[in-house]
C-alpha cells in the first residue's frame, strides 16, 4: 500500500509491507458544506489510527505520573507530570475526495525513530482508489501546567515497542 | 513578521509586508487533553484566516451558479455547479503550544498564482512568541454531485484581486 | 439498557429491549483541556450512532434527487434537491466524565414518528456505567440552494423500516 | 432579544435587558454536506459565547490550583487541582438554518444560580431572525487526575460578578 521500498535484506520478498491498517468511515461532522470531508479531518484520522497503532503496540498516549519513575540502573528516570507526544510537524497532500458514509483505509508505518521523536506515514484509500497520504512527527514531551512542553527521550522500551512497524530500514540522525 | 525578502524594486522599503493579519482566540473546544491547543486545529485556524482574506479582497469562497455565466468575448464561461477551492495540500510546523484563552496573531500571504492554484502561507505568533507556520494549496474546483471535483480556471478577476495579498515577487511555473 | 417500558402486549417479556447499540472509543481530539470528552461531542456521537441505524435500516441520510420521483400512484412524488434530516432539537444529560481511550456503549431508539419528523432517544453506558442520555428530533427536509430547508412528508417505505427501532407503543400527534 | 420579564422593580423600563451578546461568524468547519451550520456546533458557540461573558464578568474558565487557597476566615479554601465548569445538561431548539459567512448574534443570560451550579439561556439571531435557543447547566467542578469530577461550592466572590447577567428575578432551590 505504501510507495515504499520494503526491502531489507538480500533475502527480501517483493510484497509490499503495510505494518498497520485503520478503517474508518467518512462521518457527517467529518464533512463541510463543499459535500466532501474537510482538508482538517484527515489530520485527526492520522492521529487517531497513530493512536489504535500504539493501542497494539502497548505505547501509551497519555501518562499521567504522579510519582517519580525510577528505571533499572537510575535510567529511564521520569520526573511526575504528563507525559504526551505533541506534534511537530503535520502535512497531507489530497488526490481525491471522499463523501459521508465512504469507508477508508488509513495504512500507517513509522517512518523514523530518533531520540525523542517519531515520523509517522499514512496512506488513505478507499475501495482501491488514492485518497491521500500523510506525514506526523511527534516528540515524546513532559508537560506541565503554566509551563512549555519539554522533550524528553523515548524510552528504549517504547522504541522496542515501535520497531516491527517501521515501513523501511532507514537510518535516522535526529535527536 | 514572514520571514520573507518584500524588496520589490530599488526604492523599497526594509519594512516587511505583513498583507493580512487575523486574529484568534483560543477557544475552549479548541484543547485537548494534554492541555494545548490540537494541532488539527491550525487547520481550522488557516482556512478561516484565508477566507477572512478573501472576504476583504472580494473573492467569494463558496460560488454556486445555476445558470451559465458568460464572460465578456466568451472567456471565463464557468458550467453551472458550486465553485469552490478544495486543498490539494497542507502543512504545518509548530513551533510552540498555545493554551485555552491565548490570543493569536495569523498572518497570511499569497505565495504564489497558478493557472487553478493558490498557495497560502501562514505564521502564527501569539504575543509576539513565534507559535507556528503554515502552508496550504488550494486548487479552483467546479464541484458537482456524485462527481470527482475539477480543476477550472481561476477568472482573471479573481487573480487581480489576490495580487495585492503577495509576500514576495517570485515566479511560478505552476498549472 | 433504556429506562423504557418495552410492555407490547399481554405476553410481554421483561427483558429490556435495546434496539440498536453503536460502539465508540473516546478518541483524542473528542477531549478538552479539561481533560474529559468535550460536552460537543457527544451530539456528534448520537447523530453517528443515528446514521449507522439508518444504515441498517436501509434508510439513506442524504438524498440527492436530480430527477423528480414519481411513487406509485402518484404519491410520494418528491420534487429535485438534497433530502436531509435536520436537527429541530437535540439535548443531553450528563451523569458522568468519560476521558481518552473509554469505550462507549451507544444504545438508539426511536421514540416517535410523526409525518415529517422523528425523534430518537439516546443512552450512553461505559463498562456498564450510565455516561448520559440524550433526545433529538430530526425533521425530514428538502434542502434546495439559497432557500429555507421545507418540511417534508416521510415516505411510507421510510416509517416502515423504522419501525422495528421503536422503543415503547406511544402515539405521537406530532405533524 | 431574550422572551424574559426583565422588570426588577416600580422603576422599571420596558426595554428588553440582553446582559451580553457575542457575535461570530459561520466558518467554513462549521457547516457539513447539507450546507448549513452543523446542530452540534451551535454547543460550541453557546460555551464560547458564555466563555466571552465570564472572561468579562472576570471569572476564570479553568482555574489551576497547585498550592491550597485558605480564604478569609477560613472559608472558600479549595484543595488543589484543575477547577472548572463541566455541562451537566445542554439542550438547543432549532429555528432557522445558517450557512457559510452568516454572522450571528448570541445573547446570554444568566438564568440560575445555585450552590454549585449555574444555568445559561442563549438566543440564536442572523440579521434579526430567530434562528435557535439554548439552555446549557453547568457545575463548578475538582477535577482530578483518575477521578471523577465533584462538585464543589461556587464561591461567594464568583457568584457576585455572574449576578449582573441574571435575566429575570428567579428564585432557584438547587444545590
Amino acid at each position: 500500500m505504501f510507495p515504499m521500498n520494503p526491502v531489507r535484506g538480500a533475502s527480501s520478498t517483493a510484497e509490499p509491507i503495510v505494518p498497520f491498517v485503520a478503517r474508518r468511515r467518512v462521518e457527517f461532522r467529518d464533512t463541510d458544506a463543499a459535500g466532501i470531508a474537510h482538508f482538517s479531518t484527515f489530520f485527526v484520522w492520522m492521529e487517531s489510527a497513530e493512536h489504535e497503532l500504539l493501542r497494539q503496540a502497548g505505547v501509551p498516549l497519555v501518562e499521567v505520573v504522579t510519582e517519580p519513575v525510577h528505571g533499572a540502573a537510575g535510567k529511564d528516570d521520569e520526573p511526575p507530570g504528563t507525559y504526551s507526544w505533541p506534534r511537530v510537524s503535520a502535512a497531507c497532500d489530497y488526490k481525491s475526495a471522499v463523501r459521508f458514509n465512504d469507508e477508508l483505509d488509513i495504512a500507517v508505518g513509522l517512518d523514523s525513530i530518533g531520540r525523542s521523536s517519531v515520523t509517522w506515514t499514512f496512506r488513505f484509500e478507499q475501495a482501491g482508489r488514492w485518497i491521500a497520504q500523510g506525514r506526523v512527527v511527534a516528540v515524546r514531551c513532559l508537560l506541565r501546567p503554566g509551563l512549555a512542553p519539554a522533550a524528553v527521550l523515548i524510552p528504549s522500551s517504547v522504541q522496542q515497542r515501535l520497531e516491527p512497524y517501521r515501513i523501511a530500514a532507514r537510518g535516522d540522525p535526529e535527536g
